[in-house]
């Protein structure tokens, strides 16, 4: 099944946004074993969309769209498929009148053009939309599956998942089960994991994909079956192999977060998290307490700005950094993350970062050398320290 | 004159990495006056990049295409330019020896499908590439020039701007420039800016576009004439138009940020900002302190858990939680925000969030009903926060 994806909006044509939307979509298919042959960006004209999408109905089996259906004037997507699909427009009153609810109780107002989120061609499905007020819109035309979503990438992906890959896989008719596992590693670099398992690479089923997020190489692996049970079955003998190959860097299987697996611990022993922060500006603190499973042991956070944090010695300042959280917090496990100092010689591009995690048992510090610009370094710098937290609450420990 | 650009690579339709390049091709293109009607990305397959590239030429009146144009067997850009413009390969023996030198002397030794980086389609130019060893090139067919660029985004934008740019405004014989200018708001949503400026959005020259982003909405007007003073002279005249319409809902014009305001407003008094967080999770602070401008205006921040902000009256948490800061923090500006509660309900997504600003002067309260998720909660919380901030740092306050 080929599935031609056509992002629109003349942001997108005029760079001022990457098309993030358009990767996500591409991923998502090929996870789903989905051929993509084309992805086309139009900006809002309407002309243009009908030509693009037509185009894609005669060359694909199937066309998802992403922008276009909010509420303004070069919101032009829902006309397009009237025009595209012969239909006239018709308005959902039911969610018409949700959308008027909501806003007005929100703003105290609706002006009217907001109430075409509601509007849909005739004879189409509407698609629900937890994350936002506008209808997605499922259209069949010429036996080719035509699906319209929002361009706000998280309405998109949630979309996405729950109602277009579903429809899509019925479309496909086939009865194939795709099942995928993430094993989450930390310690180790994306070549030297993908060397590790170079021969597990060639196989085409079960698949290997690397995915590096921040300082975590994921390895996923997906297995196609006639069924769950063999799926999982084709997985576990693989997953069961990279284990054996890489030991103590596999941290964690699918949900198993490194936040989640911190909140695990401190959940063990009635503890709770507090951080004391300067380079990561509290990104630490937030990450643990917006995972749900954290939210209930976390202590709260200190942001120290980078110019109180001025003493030479960057362990020093870490320790000093535990002591202020310890004065400042009820936390019984403190995490703190020093300076961002350039390190390296003349590169701009290196530095290192001292953290340290103090337990109601012990405490160590650890310094780090991160490469990237400063938002990357925040990152790495985040997920260091996370991960710092997971062994030291674990009572894996390590010298300073 | 209209260009189409066509991303060539089937990393990209699998999403394996995001299409900057084409965002980065489109923003100068943009900038130069040029049009763009689409951007195509196709993968690594030598018939659907001659029919996109044939259906570009048809449409457009220039083509520029990204990547397919390195050493190995995938990279077949070359070919397909071969086929549409009905040519043979040529080598460019000079640009062979130099990348037999070049890569003999790094790695000790060439294998020869390296050297197809200097070939080219016969008749056609070859464009430098400063930063890496394949050739670019320039084709004529039909009158519309062809441009092959590599796909490495530092090598490409080099070559775009160096060789490709300058061809095109040679090709297209007119002198005209494009400018923009963003003018952002807060306080309204998006429908109702759109409805201000409705017979504003029918005019081509300027044009004006929406885009929104957490509780802003900006306004981007842009203009194209003979020369870069008439372009601005032409924004001038709609910009005022906007502003007179909008009134104070306009906060700032292009990279004046509401971290930046609040900056400015801090550095002209000598004060230091600091916040006490409960629903952002220390997200204020961290778009405060990360704006290069204002990181030296930064005081610190505590994150403060939500099961700590218990009063049943949110007016009085976030009091208390300015009197926390104003302990805690060394700051001149305290902002507050407090839990968020659901509202409105039984609509698990509107929530209420209260949160506050006290300066060395005055302090007030506000609370405000918002619509979504957590995470956009959060965005849409922090947004607020910021512009309460702004308002008090500028002499603007409310009643609680």
């Amino acid at each position: 099944v080929i599935v031609e994806v056509i992002a629109i909006g003349t942001e997108l044509l005029l760079g001022e946004i990457v098309n993030s939307n358009v990767a996500v979509v591409g991923r998502r298919l090929a996870d789903e074993g989905f051929d993509t042959h084309f992805h086309v960006t139009v900006g809002d004209n309407l002309e243009r969309m009908v030509a693009a999408t037509r185009q894609a109905i005669d060359r694909a089996d199937a066309v998802i769209l992403t922008g276009g259906i909010g509420p303004t004037q070069d919101d032009v997507t829902r006309e397009a498929l009237c025009i595209v699909g012969d239909r006239t427009m018709e308005r959902d009153e039911a969610h018409a009148e949700l959308i008027r609810d909501r806003i007005t109780r929100a703003l105290g107002s609706v002006v009217p053009s907001t109430l075409r989120m509601a509007d849909h061609p005739s004879g189409t499905e509407t698609l629900r939309n937890r994350n936002g007020v506008a209808l997605g819109i499922a259209m069949v035309h010429d036996g080719v599956p035509v699906y319209a979503l929002p361009g706000v990438p998280s309405e998109m992906a949630v979309m996405l998942d729950e109602q277009v890959l579903p429809r899509l896989r019925a479309h496909a008719g086939e009865p194939a089960v795709l099942r995928s596992r993430l094993l989450r590693t930390w310690g180790w670099g994306e070549s030297r994991v993908a060397d590790a398992l170079d021969d597990l690479f060639a196989t085409a089923n079960p698949s290997i994909a690397f995915l590096v997020d921040g300082v975590e190489v994921r390895v996923r692996i997906s297995a196609k079956a006639a069924d769950a049970e063999r799926a999982e079955a084709l997985i576990d003998r693989v997953a069961d192999e990279v284990r054996a190959r890489l030991g103590p860097v596999v941290f964690g299987t699918d949900h198993e977060t490194v936040e989640a697996l911190v909140a695990r611990h401190l959940d063990g022993r009635g503890w709770r998290l507090g951080t004391v922060e300067v380079a990561t500006l509290g990104a630490v603190a937030s990450s643990f307490a917006r995972t749900a499973v954290a939210a209930g042991r976390f202590a709260g956070a200190l942001v120290v700005p980078a110019d109180e944090a001025t003493a030479t010695d960057p362990v020093a300042d870490v320790g000093a950094l535990l002591d202020r959280g310890a004065d400042a917090l009820e936390a019984d496990v403190l995490v703190a993350v020093g300076r961002a100092d350039v390190g390296g010689g003349a590169d701009q591009d290196v530095r290192r970062v001292t953290m340290g995690v103090r337990t109601p048992h012990r405490r160590a510090v650890r310094t780090v050398t991160l490469l990237g610009d400063a938002p990357r370094v925040r990152i790495y710098a985040r997920g260091t320290a996370l991960h710092l937290a997971r062994l030291a609450v674990s009572g894996v420990w390590w010298d300073d």
